[in-house]
């Protein structure tokens, strides 16, 4: 009987292959299967990162998420949806693992910070070996890309999901020193409305697709686009003391 | 006249050197240059890290503190000595970029998050080339230690330093999901007592050494050492949404 193999949750980063770490980097190029998710009849954003790093004959298990889009966010039937979704590729994944087959699991960002790997994660852990790399949060590519420190001193840093309701938003907003806003999307209005009443919108930055080639940083107040942002992230700087 | 040289500021993330980056990895091995903070007479945190990582002939310039120790941090000159160091140790990077050399600053964590770096990013950016590698923060490392997710859902986390006023932290651990909290070391009595006030002292998990040989994770109501941690961050998770 084969030993059974391991399901590795591998952190990639912000976007830039380069900053994904050493370990990373290796468990890629060494490991033959390779799970991902994507929405269904696109690409994925995490496959994309890893063009060109993984093996030659890479068995690849892409987990397309079901169709959603018509059962609102608070409906039972969306949970339900995706709670069978995420048990059918455990299943899968403990299939490859039991028959001795180590599976790289792609995760953008970091897999423990507001990622999709956790939902697999909890369901695997107690069936077969589980390893997480931890990677640089796409927060950190964005202040990154500000060129300018997120926190000094003793900064109070808060991070926020847009999906929030406004006036949550507003409470948290007004009270932290550095602030970081991720979720966006068709939250945009809501949330640049939040910054204007928590006293941090002429502050803000929003950085679309840091660390990757279509990177653009912009302060908020000055952005003309008025669409949608995507992969957008918004950073408002700490001021904390410095010598 | 030979080109201005670039100063990189390089995150060296939690502490395993297999969680640097491949752009920082890179550097590390290819710049002739390498300068680091430490305390006098000690090694240094980072300079162990990348033990190995340097060229054979590689040049090392150890920015030692001054001692502070005497001087409580309220009193100017405190800050006159520290800014004294740093204005000192900026002249010298300075020499050698314009004098066309690179260096490689090495930075624990991510360069941009409560680090050293960026008091001397603040007196370099301006005069010489500078480019900031993220890495993985040492929290990453912390709660992937955990073996837990930090977030889930729109949990929102805050990251406190464990050195502001024990009324403020009260205020901000009570009022968030997910928690991160540094800088604990001499003030772990203080925090220990307002994460009880905050009302999370039995979800808080203690870490030190994350990622490194030395890793502990204990539960902070099981910790039977009473002494003061070192290199050490307390993670409370968040327990949001999940289908």
């Amino acid at each position: 009987m084969s030993k059974t193999g391991t399901i590795y949750g591998v952190g990639l980063g912000p976007g830039d292959p380069d900053l994904m770490s050493v370990r990373a980097h290796r468990l890629l190029g060494s490991t033959p299967h390779v799970a991902f998710f994507r929405k269904a009849g696109r690409k994925g954003q995490a496959r994309q990162i890893v063009e060109g790093l993984l093996p030659e004959n890479v068995i690849e298990f892409p987990m397309e998420y079901p169709v959603t889009t018509e059962i609102p966010l608070h409906d039972p039937r969306y949970n339900e949806a995706l709670s069978t979704f995420y048990a059918d590729v455990t299943q899968h994944l403990i299939g490859l693992a039991q028959s001795g087959q180590d599976v790289v699991v792609l995760c953008e960002g970091d897999p423990f910070f507001y990622g999709s790997f956790m939902h697999l994660y909890a369901r695997l852990r107690d069936i077969v070996p589980v390893e997480v790399v931890p990677a640089i949060t796409g927060m950190s590519g964005a202040w990154t890309a500000t060129e300018a420190p997120i926190t000094w001193g003793d900064d109070v840093l808060t991070v926020l999901m847009a999906t929030l309701p406004e006036d949550k938003l507003i409470d948290h907003i007004s009270r932290t020193d550095a602030l970081v806003i991720m979720k966006i999307g068709s939250n945009f209005d809501k949330v640049k409305s939040a910054l204007k009443a928590g006293g941090k919108f002429d502050d803000a930055w929003i950085v679309q697709y840091a660390t990757m080639a279509k990177q653009t940083v912009t302060k908020l107040s000055e952005m003309t686009d008025p669409g949608t942002p995507y992969f957008s992230i918004i950073v408002v700087h700490g001021q904390g003391r410095r010598p």
